[in-house]
């Protein structure tokens, strides 16, 4: 309890107390730490939510701003955040895909939590956004990461509204729109001539160096408070059902925390008596190409064997995923699963959303629709149960999976021409 | 009278009771119509507000959904508007633009209505959500439209997701997002050898022709019903200023609807008493390559020469605006203005506010904070008094404009390799 109150008077990130190892329980000060020093374990983030009334709670987030700030006194962030620059995401649709329902053979409601409608139109600006008031509470200048190329996006808009420098770092061969659209805000974009996992173990190497000082990297030295972002789908997704929880949900698996921290947030609503507690199942899911969560869940396996990237899922292309291992815990747990698919079915699967619901999501929306449509098929997920299937990113920023689907003809301006063309709808 | 109530009865169109003739005031019954069969003058929509109360009407916007539908009482749209297929675009981020006000030297507050949080990330999904529920009052099975790019990807995702067939026209030159966006929801996409001024000519023709029996084109025969979705900027401004006009609004030109829908919207709120009444300026953007209505506005012409376009900002590109004259006589009863901007004016506009604000808007908004920026320079602007400038669109859907905001660097993932690349934050 000591080092919670030292820690809590240190810095103001609201209900944050201390730092938790997830393995030993070790507790440290709120601080830029990510690994315990007791045994390695990643750091979670401790709150003291002691205080909580559940129904006072529950009034104050539905007063609250139309962005995860409505979820801040469950946030590693001040009370204030909301009046802070930042790109304030979150509060996305969660859309009834009846059509989208109707083709895969549900009988029960299937919706999309479109998480393309945030600020650089992924749902990395959520776990940025409070990553960002670590970065101020710790007092870095400069924010950085290393990325599949959403992320840096999401870091240089965040870092260009809330005054910070930025220099972040993706693997050198991105698609186009993700390159653009991170070096846009001005910030300092670096390519790695390798893949994610090579990024990745470049910025922990640059941590230690003095190269590194008074950098914040959100998802390596400020992980513990970024991960919490994560938290706010399964906030929303609550909220949205009438703080209820959804039978099934249906994730992407890139380092997996995204959906562990969907769990951790799950499971935060049911004991603070915000939902009332009774089962899910949680599905990860993978591209071929990048399946070592998968191969290991498939064969029985807890550990996770390291594999290289070959798929046009980018965005989910780490092969050395760091939450691997709680993902395969949680699908076992929930009596979920973990699957994936290839290359070809994400493209169909894009498609497929697109065609009936209008939602044009990237590669990693392409990965999570396939993967609901296989387990359907495979008889591993309940069509006649409440499910929600995550869509993490654009479609905009994968253009070239789908490239195919342009012009179906081109015509001079007359009748003559129209009808010659002998399109379907003539 | 009569007319209005055998109208309201036919279809249910909520407060729209009849089409009203801008210029002679001829009213006919609610139906696929554009212009008076009297004197050929655009269609607009007559509403019977007459049981409003202020109050009570601010009370149920405010427990409306966070969409546009929040104002269906003051939309040509059925009550229950909220539980049919939409895509629900609006109630996008009313951002307050602290640093690049700084930059730009206002001393009051400025203001970014960030329109490319929309589902199709562009302002065109608040007319075409409009302009489905009078195409499903109409009976009509397939939606069309000309359009420069963004109206085909919102018409091709909202008809998906409505159940509607779509065939939508575009210039076969335009931007590969935008071509991608608008072919991938399934629907026919045409283009057309010519520019946009072509592809709606051809459109006109198709609306008397056979093969167009039974379509909806969302900005030709429905025009009335879609042109009011615009007004919904309007009302979300003020709302998210706390029912409040603000003193200068800053809004791109294209057919010139949008313009002259805002200011109808602001009109309406003052006649409801949801604000105060208070003068308000009204000043419109083009692209220098595209300026018929600035080159008239600076002649103190009422005439509006058309041109053929010649910019990046394929968006704007609309040579012969329909509504340009309505512009001209807001900007100049407002006490107002139009001003243009060269195209390397709208690239370093679109690399400004990305760098300021974190906001990666297309062409379009390179346009409108270009010119936010002269007029400010050229004292037409008051950076004293409250302004808002609205970005319609996204900058994923026009890369090519900022296509060298890339790569610092690609290095090696070692230090040493990092180190010699000589970066700035390094």
């Amino acid at each position: 309890m000591a080092v919670d109150t030292a820690a809590s008077t240190a810095v103001d990130l609201g209900p944050a107390t201390a730092l938790s190892c997830r393995e030993c329980g070790a507790r440290s000060p709120l601080g830029p730490d990510f690994a315990c020093l007791e045994c390695f374990g990643p750091l979670e983030i401790a709150y003291d939510y002691a205080g909580y009334d559940a129904e006072e709670l529950r009034k104050r987030i539905e007063a609250g701003p139309a962005s995860i700030w409505r979820y801040a006194p469950l946030l590693p962030v001040p009370a204030d955040v909301a009046d802070k620059p930042n790109l304030n995401p979150g509060w996305t649709p969660l859309v009834k895909a009846d059509n989208l329902g109707r083709e895969l053979g549900f009988t029960g409601q299937l919706y999309v939590k479109d998480d393309s409608g945030n600020p650089t139109h992924s749902f990395k600006d959520r776990v940025v956004a409070c990553a960002i008031e670590a970065a101020r509470a710790f007092e870095f200048t400069t924010l950085s990461c290393s990325s599949t190329g959403n992320l840096a996006g999401a870091v240089g808009a965040a870092a260009a509204r809330a005054g910070f420098k930025s220099c972040v770092f993706i693997p050198h061969d991105l698609e186009q729109g993700k390159v653009v659209m991170a070096g846009v805000y001005g910030g300092e974009l670096v390519g790695i001539d390798g893949n994610y996992d090579d990024v990745n173990r470049f910025c922990s190497e640059l941590i230690g160096d003095p190269a590194g000082e008074g950098w914040g990297f959100v998802n390596v030295n400020l992980r513990p408070y970024y991960g919490e972002g994560s938290k706010t789908l399964a906030f929303e997704i609550c909220e949205q059902l009438g703080w209820r929880l959804p039978d099934q949900i249906v994730i992407p698996i890139a380092s997996g925390s995204q959906l562990t921290k969907i769990d951790k947030g799950l499971q935060e609503l049911i004991k603070l008596g915000l939902v009332e507690d009774k089962p899910y199942k949680i599905f990860g899911a993978q591209a071929e190409g990048c399946s070592p969560v998968s191969v290991a869940f498939k064969a029985g396996r807890d550990v996770i064997k390291p594999v290289k990237p070959d798929t046009i899922a980018k965005s989910l292309a780490i092969g050395n995923p760091a939450d691997g291992p709680y993902v395969l815990d949680i699908a076992r747990r929930t009596g979920g699963a973990v699957e994936d698919v290839t290359d070809a079915e994400v493209v169909e699967a894009i498609k497929l959303l697109a065609r009936t619901e209008g939602i044009f999501a990237e590669t990693a929306g392409g990965v999570t629709v396939g993967v609901l449509k296989k387990l359907v098929e495979t008889g591993q997920l309940d069509p006649s149960k409440e499910t929600v299937a995550i869509n993490t990113g654009d479609g905009l920023k994968t253009l070239d999976a789908v490239s195919d689907a342009g012009m179906a003809a081109v015509i001079r301006p007359t009748l003559e021409s129209f009808r010659a063309a002998g399109l379907a709808t003539a």
